[in-house]
């Protein structure tokens, strides 16, 4: 029976009512009403994403204008069922009955209405406005390496990013603001301060690197790899790890992505280079990760801050964890790389000593999302710095470019010739998404943090010796993924490894790994 | 940069609303008004024909219990949306405001807004209830050959469809209420008369065909047919017709459909048999049929009548045009089999004479789906017959598998073996979704219709000799996709064809097709 409009209609004539989501026994307690409001607004949301999914993965090329009109019909939707009087006042009812359990979703709740709410709907729109031609003139700006025609749209959103953060307040600095919208409770010189004592040792951790693998051709694992196998690799790894693929998939897409589209429905992408496996396989290895956090959240609570990962920072060290601490770990290839070299015989010229090192060669690079392992953080730490002085006016626009590239100097010892592969390459702040970047690295210090005090539990490193990570996975499933956004990321970091975020496990990881 | 919760939350704080879609400029008319609250209807119910899509292809299987909450939820707001007393309101003000160009719009859309606010919520309810549990026990009814089980289903439905006849309303008998649903305008006795004067000459070319088609091989289109080489002729063809790919995909679902995700993005899936090109590629003839009628609807007006499908009896005479007058065509193939050949060479055997009586075998089967040009209107007569009965109380339920077989054997000398491959075969009954099978039958004679009427044209047939059927599809396009819903499909059949759907035309065709 096909479906098409006519059919549509007829649908319209029939809703499915009686699955509609607000039960009707009661007597309901106030958190119970709320919930209801919240389990509706997800419905909208999660509709969104998967919207949202179609259009990075199958949309025809001019479906896009109408996809934006359902997008922004929904945005709309969904922020007026969050900041409605009406959700105001259920938000309320559910403070005052302060039902025992719900303290920690109480809070979150209120912590993003009153963000939410406090930006006038003006400046919200003006925002978006702002993003929207800020994308557009960035992206040809970097085609056309052209930073001047892109910098008055800096210059907009770094006021009304100014603005919003007058608005939203901070304890230190503007940048704090901003910062604890992707990392909830972060704070600027905590975060400078933490970057501080590392830089001197990540600079040179990642000379000693890049030195090292001078005498490592570059090409080692590069050979025939037909996309069928690279897609049989990918999903033997990925479900040995303990993605479910009956809650979830892998598609392909320009940039690869994981996203939820609901409880039980985690979609992750990755593309693919038919001469070059790892590429694939490594960005599964950290979609996989994050998929695995979505996957581990509890499914009957994904309409609450209880069901929600907590933050960028944690959500960043679940992906590094697998990438890195599993993914390129020896104990992992011991067991894989057979499997590897009968999909890729080319791989078959090397042993497991020469293919470890082959995974883990580090060199400098002027892009950051192509760095390594032991060099990607300073390519964080530069853009901190700057986005940090630019929102404190310690920075104009104009002088970015020289800017940038005295830095990445300092850091990389070598200048980028031209502003596409400088200051132009991410398009974080052409969307107005300063405060992210800081996250890429805490998700890596969360990650050795993480992974060191796993290892502790000898059960989790025996399995792990012989590659079987299904103990470390319910270790990080019982003290991350089910916690969901209850605890704040530094209290879930705490209870987790008995510390907050610090650098020495990760400087450590980085020195046996990169100093060998 | 990836999406995620974390990321949508973001997204929730900034809803894109200088997109949404009720522009402000005033002062406007009470049609463009009514037109607004239709734009933002047609945006819900494209967001769900989206997840529907996405159900069908690619939803991991745990994500299907979110996803029909999600659909409760929007077909729920839709329903809302179009039957509000606001929404009435606007209709009234538009309709007494009358602006002239409008009639038609006007006109439809009081129609379905009187057909939906007939039905009451409960009645609404019990439909819904009653066809979910329905599917469920026809499932496995079909899988255990136990009509017994889904009876008591059955009962309960066609109590349901008699109620929304007499709620409806209809000139000659309940049936009537039923099918006009699908085919607007269309009338039970009418129809019945119609296929009363075809019934015996279609069992005589039936007949006549399956015993002429007992002398050819079943197996001359079977051979390697692997899945790539199949996607590319397929994709090559459906081109070649005018399927606009850069407004429409192809995807792969175990049953093929096209489905509308929004003005110009229609999806067409089919299945592939790795050993019978054919199989997929006359599907996806078939379903490009039906895009390209979804493609040539004026997409400014897809929220209204006027840019909507008529009816599926018109739905599905563009479908069968292309599959079956275009597709199964000597001219077609004289273009098309040598590159057939090319991608299977096991067709290199044939020659076009063979080619074209392999492609237009017949034979009769138990199945509808599996039936082929010659024999598939009598599955269509026995059903229709059968469903009229049962609405007049003319046959009960019980007696439902004696009354199809016997017909069965009239119509096709065999009697099924099984309830399953008989009277269980089919999901439209136990949706509720009785009237819709006459629909397939008056496809095909609109088919014909329109088929031999644009063949008295010149450039047409001279073009179509040569397997160029652009002037074909810019005249479907002028007759019917452009007018949308603006005119009932009997008006549409007179003013493209000169007459109403009649079956000479069709009768002609079929036996000049087989009794060759």
């Amino acid at each position: 029976m096909q479906t098409r409009k006519s059919n549509d209609t007829a649908r319209e004539q029939i809703p499915l009512v009686k699955l509609l989501i607000l039960p009707k026994t009661l007597p309901m307690s106030a958190f119970d009403r709320l919930s209801e409001r919240l389990r509706e607004k997800h419905l909208y949301a999660s509709a969104a994403s998967t919207l949202g999914w179609d259009q990075e993965t199958y949309l025809p090329e001019r479906g896009v204008a109408h996809r934006a009109d359902q997008l922004a019909l929904l945005s709309g939707k969904i922020h007026e069922l969050g900041t409605s009087d009406s959700f105001r006042a259920a938000l309320e009812d559910a403070e005052a009955e302060a039902l025992s359990g719900q303290e920690a979703n109480l809070r979150e709740l209120r912590h993003h209405f009153d963000l939410t709410t406090r930006i006038p709907q003006a400046l919200v729109e003006k925002e978006s406005q702002a993003s929207s031609m800020g994308k557009a003139a960035w992206a040809k700006a970097r085609a056309d390496n052209d930073f001047a025609t892109f910098a008055p749209h800096l210059e907009k959103l770094l006021v009304i990013a100014r603005e919003k953060a007058e608005l939203w307040g901070y304890e230190d600095e503007p940048y704090t603001a901003l910062l604890s919208c992707y990392e909830r409770g972060a704070n600027t010189t905590e975060v400078a301060n933490l970057f501080d004592t590392l830089q001197d040792d990540l600079v040179d951790i990642a000379a000693q690197a890049v030195e090292a693998s001078r005498q490592i051709p570059a090409d080692l694992l590069l050979g025939p790899a037909p996309i069928e196998s690279q897609q049989t690799l990918n999903r033997e790894i990925a479900e040995s790890i303990g993605f479910d693929f009956s809650a979830g998939r892998i598609d392909t897409t320009t940039h690869p992505f994981c996203t939820t589209l609901g409880p039980c429905d985690v979609r992750l992408t990755t593309r693919y280079d038919e001469n070059d496996f790892a590429s694939s396989l490594f960005g599964i290895l950290h979609e996989a990760g994050h998929g695995l956090y979505e996957q581990g959240t509890p499914s009957d609570q994904a309409h609450l801050p209880s069901g929600d990962p907590v933050s960028l920072g944690i959500h960043e060290s679940q992906s590094r964890l697998w990438e890195n601490h599993v993914g390129r770990s020896r104990p992992f290839w011991e067991k894989w790389l057979p499997r590897a070299q009968e999909l890729f015989p080319h791989l078959r010229a090397l042993d497991l000593n020469q293919f470890l090192i082959a995974i883990n060669r580090s060199d400098y690079t002027f892009v950051r999302v192509e760095a390594d392992e032991a060099t990607y953080d300073l390519h964080i730490l530069l853009r901190f710095e700057l986005e940090r002085k630019l929102l404190n006016g310690e920075l104009q626009v104009k002088d970015i470019p020289a800017a940038w590239n005295a830095r990445f100097e300092q850091l990389f010892n070598m200048v980028p010739s031209t502003d596409t592969e400088g200051c132009l390459q991410d398009i974080h702040w052409a969307m107005g998404g300063l405060g992210y970047f800081p996250t890429y690295s805490l998700g890596n210090l969360n990650a050795a943090q993480l992974f060191q005090t796993a290892m502790g539990s000898s059960t989790i490193s025996t399995a792990f010796a012989k590659a079987d990570t299904a103990p470390l996975l319910s270790w990080l499933q019982q003290e991350i993924h089910s916690k969901g956004a209850t605890l704040l990321p530094q209290e879930l970091m705490k209870s987790a490894t008995g510390r907050p975020t610090e650098g020495a496990d990760y400087l450590t990881h980085l020195r046996s790994r990169f100093s060998a």
